[in-house]
């Protein structure tokens, strides 16, 4: 193999094994043994176990990030709903990983690991605006797709540990949140309620955010008694 | 000062200095300098500026901690509403040392720093379980709480990043997307739509709820051309 090469494998197979449990509990001898490589030789690509894990990092972030990407056709709703789809299968696969990254501590906390995370967070944010067809985002926008985000994270989070609810139910429930919180500050904002009706004009009326307002409009009727 | 009198100084001195710059940024010389005793000294009771930082720390967590306790009695968006302004009091007087203790990093990102923010995270959810008057909550109720703490927090960081929205009108906001998130979890699941009639049933009818509901059912209403 050449040296870009058996990077590249290395990167993989410390990606799957960073993925499956804590960071902290791999060790070099496991990564040169799944590869296949002696340990010296991992060194040979690698200065240590902190860039390597940067490195998968780098990969994972790369493949989160890309998870938002979708066509800017047909409704918001259900373009929303296949990226949350996209992430679920994400966080799925890299549960443990995931799960101790965003949590931070010793080996996952770092000015480069911060760096990463924060990329994808900005990419996932540039991809909602360009979903919004959005170049200008006033403050009140851009703070309810920024705080949207952050609570995909913690749900996610939530969600691996335990695995209580569904996440089909989860995917679903985080589309209606976006749109529940756009709402919240479209009440009190002009601005923010012309973006709202733009971005929901092309709904179906048999879509998710249909059928999300005629569920909450039952619920806001008095119960008949 | 005895022993005890004079940790207490220094870690009042240290948290207001750890408040106002990155801790990343500030030396034991300007915390001995602002105590008004040697740096020596300053070794003599916290063997080094990451313990002195705990401390603090410690000590702000039970601070903001205690913002969440609210006499349980009158209707919960006024409740609420207390409670957010208090941590958005909070959030104003630590400023620089909140943003950067959430974004994590080498100074304040240690398995000892995380477990305070668990713990305060912890503090919070327990309050808003009993404000809500609930003991064994269902998951999907201890997601929407969870969930929604972590959006009080990022919420709270979007805002320090340039105070570009009135932070009043945040608290407010806040309010309504507990009441939001609520809502959307409600609308599909029986056991939330109680928890949620239950949660509101105090509210007056010139409460920040149902402020929102109207506003929201006028956004709704297709405009008249």
């Amino acid at each position: 193999m050449g040296v870009d090469e058996r990077r590249q494998q290395l990167i993989g197979v410390a990606l799957e094994l960073f993925s499956r449990r804590s960071p902290d509990e791999v060790s070099i001898d496991e990564i040169a043994s799944a590869a296949g490589i002696s340990r010296p030789l991992v060194y040979h690509y690698f200065p240590g176990k902190i860039s390597l894990y940067e490195a998968a990092l780098q990969r994972a972030s790369d493949d989160l990030a890309s998870r938002f990407v979708e066509p800017p056709e047909g409704p918001l709703g259900a373009r929303l709903l296949r990226v949350m789809r996209r992430f679920f299968d994400f966080v799925d696969d890299h549960g443990p990983g995931f799960a101790a990254l965003m949590r931070g501590g010793p080996a996952v906390g770092s000015s480069t690991t911060n760096a990463l995370v924060d990329g994808v967070r900005q990419a996932a944010y540039l991809q909602m605006l360009s979903h919004l067809k959005i170049e200008d985002p006033p403050a009140r926008l851009e703070l309810v797709i920024r705080s949207w985000i952050s609570l995909v994270e913690s749900t996610a989070l939530i969600w691996l540990d335990g695995r209580r609810i569904p996440r089909a139910e989860l995917e679903v429930q985080l589309v209606h949140d976006f749109a529940a919180l756009a709402a919240v500050s479209a009440a009190y904002d002009q601005e923010m309620a012309e973006v709202l009706r733009q971005g929901l004009k092309d709904e179906p009326g048999e879509g998710p955010f249909s059928d999300l307002v005629v569920r909450l409009v039952a619920l806001a009727s008095p119960p008949a008694v």
